[in-house]
């Protein structure tokens, strides 16, 4: 939802008679670097509607952390183009980025308004309730995990899903929407916020498979052991070299293959969320799109009609359930950036367990999710011995 | 969409007066073996038509090709329950043990109406134009590759997406539905139809990063050398002699790693689709859902109304595009049976393309799909230098 942000973002400043003109900086901070602007001042209305539901950032993204030359090159390009109000969209890297270029602007004397607009799927910004893009990825992981829990069901054994999330597990915990009844799977959900011991998970995973006949497992490809490292990253089976955590197969197939040595002829499959939990076309949160859009919106009533020069916008909600009211509130961005917000101790049960008061929370997020259906199932009498 | 022809079934036996009661096995054939059947005589509707939008099968699933003894035994199951017609819901597999029963109830004088009814997503059975569940599975992949082209856009590099496909690439060239620009990806697209030689890959994915800046490939899970030797190998294989492929990241992987080869610092990544693509709850095709219910009444009608005591029930196209319309004829179960449908040669350019006739093909069979949409693009000039 990325783009509900920037598009929320271009129609306030078309709406305010302080802003001039709207640049859109390609590749963000690269782009300023390098003096590389759309300008956005004429986009038309049917246009930006397509663009806020085409997935990942329309003006292409980076991962780049500026250099204090890098800083005073943007302060240079600002000025140059005279641009007073600037906005920041993405998570804590991208409030380092706003954060680093803030304080030089301060120290500088050069006057603009900078904020910092929230949006990652891993939901793991300081001071927000939640984040845009969180309730999008949390709602493909439930959907996923519906479907995956009928296929386990329907062919049983012991599945590994891996799910986003390297420092925080807010994305594998939504895996918890999934389970509507007792038998329902993900019967065992390992986030990062826990040390993962492949013994007890090895036990963990046969006591499961006991009770339900089969076993589907939600995992967050950021779990690590005692001493931190990550269990992807185990020399063991990193078998093709890689390092990342995304775009790799290495932690589901690593797990599977321990799983494997349970027993002889068990049926053991690992899938990888990797990108599609972030990008996939489609699959959306109503309310996701609606904060996203309006914590643009926000951003642009905050720098032109605040007193706050600089801040980052936050979500609060008002009242409880799947009818709460957001509120739009400004943090400074230094209580954003760089740092991550864990899952909350209170969701988590043990060592593989999200407890169902998370529901309370993630629920309205990811908005109103279909049904699986049972048929009634009354057993014919056998007539044979 | 295996439920909607469940569904259809149960639907039209309870409208036909030639029949006086529905049973469903529990596992398939398994089922049979073990007397453990449902009585689905008196499902009520509601609760139907919130089965039929269930992914997976209700009645859960077996790979078991059954022996002559195991086919005695149905028999006699059939006779203390009085069962005169069967229907088998399933692939080329499921066309198999359709056949082997058949023949033994044939040589026993057993007097039965025995049918194949076709669901499978990797649409590669004999004499239909298309298979049930197919349209349903190429749409998560066309999905899935539009969300991923703009992710692979938007932060650059080189990404290849496993998608299923053993011995037929149907579902891996649904992925050309992503690409509606020339600059679209999937820039590279590989099917088992073709032998795959890793250095004209490498060649392959060179040429496309220079040309385009970032290469985005479908390959399919099936692909091999000429030797026909899988490039991702396991040793894992099930009653039908088939290899386990899907439910690992091994050929992504694999495929990485060669391709981290061309050059320090490329950003290589690979999502494997897995079991995502055929059980994700939600993304399915209307007009899929609505041809796989009616496959399920065509069988019943067949069976009842129909002069033929067995067969496998095909869906031929009347007219062309979006709005053809579908005609349900029976098959020999013997033209059905193990065998494979391919790609056929003339939807394949190249080692690497699907041409565009192809969607003539499989848009219909998809669906109506999102649209991406870029901002208009106006480049502000520079000021600096």
């Amino acid at each position: 939802v990325i783009n509900q942000s920037l598009v929320g973002l271009i129609e306030a400043c078309m709406a305010s008679d302080r802003v001039e003109g709207i640049y859109g900086a390609h590749r963000g901070i690269q782009g300023i670097l390098d003096e590389d602007f759309y300008d956005l001042s004429n986009e038309l209305p049917e246009n930006l509607e397509g663009v806020a539901v085409t997935p990942c950032a329309a003006l292409r993204s980076i991962r780049k952390k500026p250099t204090h030359d890098d800083c005073e090159r943007v302060l240079e390009v600002f000025q140059a183009h005279n641009v007073r109000y600037f906005f920041y969209i993405g998570g804590n890297d991208s409030a380092e980025t706003a954060l680093i270029l803030n304080k030089v602007a301060v120290a500088e004397g050069y006057d603009i308004r900078l904020f910092h607009v929230p949006k990652t799927v891993d939901n793991d910004l300081l001071v927000t309730d939640h984040c845009p893009g969180y309730g999008s990825a949390a709602r493909f992981v439930a959907l996923a995990l519906m479907g995956d829990n009928e296929d386990n069901r329907s062919l049983p054994g012991i599945k590994v899903d891996v799910i986003m999330g390297r420092d925080a597990g807010w994305l594998t915990a939504a895996s918890r929407l999934a389970r509507t009844r007792e038998e329902d799977g993900p019967h065992l959900i390992y986030v990062p916020e826990r040390v993962f011991d492949m013994d007890s998970f090895l036990g963990d995973v046969e006591d499961a498979y006991k009770k339900y006949g089969r076993c589907l497992i939600a995992v967050s490809e950021g779990i690590h052991d005692a001493q931190g490292q990550l269990i992807a990253k185990s020399k063991e089976t990193d078998a093709f070299g890689n390092q990342q955590l995304s775009g790799s197969g290495a932690l589901g197939d690593q797990l599977v293959s321990q799983i494997k040595k349970l027993g002889d002829g068990l049926r053991v499959r690992a899938d990888t969320f990797g990108y599609l939990q972030r990008s996939f076309f489609g699959i959306v949160s109503k309310l996701d799109c609606e904060e996203a859009r309006e914590v643009g919106h926000a951003a642009v009533r905050f720098a032109t009609e605040g007193d706050a020069p600089h801040g980052s916008v936050v979500i609060q909600r008002d009242g409880e359930g799947m009818n709460y009211t957001p509120r739009y509130e400004l943090a400074a961005i230094h209580e954003v950036a760089r740092n991550t917000k864990v899952l909350e101790e209170r969701y988590i049960v043990g060592d593989n367990g999200i407890c169902e008061s998370f529901l309370d929370y993630v629920a309205p997020l990811v908005g109103e999710l279909p049904h699986s259906t049972r048929l009634s199932a009354v057993r014919v009498p056998k007539k044979l011995e």
